[in-house]
């Protein structure tokens, strides 16, 4: 808490303009959070404040339970769900949720985003998991710390690794994103976007098209992710 | 009247060229209204007038029946339409019309946008209705001050409260919106197109999806617009 | 000829640059003529020439028989077939052919644009028609004059007035606009590319919908140009 | 090597921008490559670095086997692909690799681009051939090489010429394409992802629809390729 979370606020500003100069969302539909794990402590946008309006220091620091540390405006009211997934998936340094059509679409059609290709591949060798819808009663209760719970429990249920598979569709509503960076978690949003329209267009072209055949799935991915992984620079 | 409509034209302007930034209509597909609830006027875009070339001075005045008040243009073809919402939906401050791409295509396939996710819920509890044709006579009579009728009389029919549902589908034309203020209708505006995306993806990925359950729809509903609503700033 | 066409070929130019701006075509994939009718010629970009490159003297002035009067570089390979349209359809004064995406597609489909709502009523009571595959004599011969013999015939055959219908799709190949002037000829081109991205929604939203109601295609075409239209300044 | 490869560094990064700029590819998804045929190497863009942060200098140069001659980078992790490509065929100067939206969508679906239209007939006589799926042999061996000899491969077996068909879909992956220099190429790949949209709304438009007839394929090819072209500027 050095810089009165200076530099952590500054983060979580840029990464959330990235949603719109990404085209993620509109408006107000969409929330980054950045954790400093050694604080124990996580920024977001607040709830509400338009992108077009948002200035770093509306950023709002709050503690892992969601309650605010530090600043002057209401946190998302997502802030729940960031809270849970920042405590049940170990070594995650950022959480992302948007509106981003594509990806809204297959959550609303309560679908799973097959692996059909190399790209998905690339980010994951899994479908990208859809959440079922939920109870009455978890609508009625902590609605948003039932969203991130429910998302824990879906991973559970499915044997999912959240290292691994960073990218989930909440039924009937939307995506949420994650990684070891507020700057990875962000890439992946853009990531499941473009996912979910290929998704579509390939089921257009073929709709009895099958998934992505196991071999494939794990080449492309071992090359960017595996112990013997050969893409990039190395770093 | 203080200020011979300065400020009323100086907001319409501005609401109006937020349609072809927003890319909901290109030329002069669109019309933005904002009333003067005091003066009992409202303040419309001239018809036929692009975009490109719109000015402020352009902005046309007409009292509540839609007859020049104020100005030296003619207002939009549609100022009948847009004066039936303001003398029957009580507390609108503003009505958008534009012939944005999905939702036109949805209201030229005579179907309502049924809701499958919060996205929309957040917004309405309802599928956002599209009338059905005019019959031949309505037609020929006061086409467009007909069409307000109908829009008017199908919210009747369906129950509903436009004070909750600020979008709608004229059946085999496109999306006509309201709010309490002129940039909340171009906000529903935008929101309804994006809405219009959204549920046709969520048909091809699936299409034999069921609408939102009735606790998800209020929970989204009244989180924004609920006596407890505790989205956003409480302002 | 008073001015070497220098008004003409600035005018050829401007109406060419608004495919690119309107997002109508890439690269070389469209062409824009504008007849002057006085001087018995018309102005039309070179063939093969790139919209980032084309500038103002490239554009070739012909005749009506499409042969160079004017200019140092070879006139658009598509030149005989604005030749066959402006010999054929009475007042015209401004031919555009494009590639685009939507357009084409239908075109490729050797389907008529359905006429399913009014933002196609205010332009054309009609559907927009799509000429059949040529023959392979056709083809072989003089194609590019057959192409706009095609559309000449087509137009005949359905009795369409070409002064009430200016948008064509060309069977397999793409889309031809026209209009009194060139400056409508490029509107056309635009509003043709937004019914056919319109009509496939409709068709994605209601696979079984019926087109316009007869009155409603009248109204909407009638108020734009009929005798008592009301639309716009009244100039 | 007159200059240290700087000419033929910048010609490749010049043409790896583009990618982005034409929206084909974001982050890091897509690659150029640009052959120096006298001095038997060719520049490609270096693996896993972002547009955004690309550099003329990080272009890195390799020898026809993929094994780098000069450069502080490592190459893209498909250069073994493009060198396939090189070495296979004749008179390549340039060959692109990107995840663009619709040719993925294709590519995924296992479905070669059927030739609709004309749009297709100007750039190709043929289907934009998709290949089948590597046997997990292939998967496993020398991946990227062997995705190079399976589009060789394919061609063979279809007996395509691939200075006449310069596309290609890696099934399951995505597209690649050629061309006589590396400009071409990257013209190829933008026309792909359009003829891979515009395919895709004509089966939409008409499920049924038979492929381009034969006599029309050749006349639009040969109007631009053949002996007797007469489009553009003969140059």
């Amino acid at each position: 808490m050095k810089d009165n979370y200076e530099n952590l606020r500054a983060e979580c500003y840029e990464l959330n303009m990235e949603i719109p100069r990404r085209q993620l969302a509109i408006y107000t539909w969409g929330n980054v959070s950045v954790l400093d794990k050694d604080d124990g402590v996580f920024a977001i946008k607040p709830s509400g404040v338009s992108y077009d309006e948002l200035t770093v220091n509306d950023i709002v620091i709050v503690d892992m339970a969601g309650k605010i540390v530090d600043g002057r405006l209401n946190p998302s009211s997502d802030t729940a769900t960031h809270a849970v997934l920042y405590r049940s998936f170990e070594g995650i340094g950022g959480v992302v949720h948007t509106h981003s059509s594509y990806a809204v679409g297959w959550a609303q059609a309560l679908e799973p985003i097959v692996i059909y290709g190399t790209t998905h591949a690339d980010h994951s060798v899994e479908d990208i998991p859809c959440t079922p819808p939920m109870s009455d009663q978890q609508i009625k209760g902590g609605y948003e710390e039932e969203t991130g719970i429910q998302i824990v429990n879906h991973y559970r249920k499915l044997g999912l690794n959240p290292a691994e598979s960073e990218m989930v569709l909440v039924g009937s509503h939307g995506p949420y994103t994650w990684g070891r960076t507020g700057t990875k978690a962000v890439y992946n949003a853009v990531v499941l976007e473009e996912l979910a329209k290929m998704a579509l267009v390939t089921r257009q072209a073929n709709p009895n098209v099958e998934p992505l055949k196991e071999a494939l799935r794990r080449k492309h991915y071992e090359r960017k992710h595996g112990a013997n992984a050969y893409y990039g620079q190395g770093n």
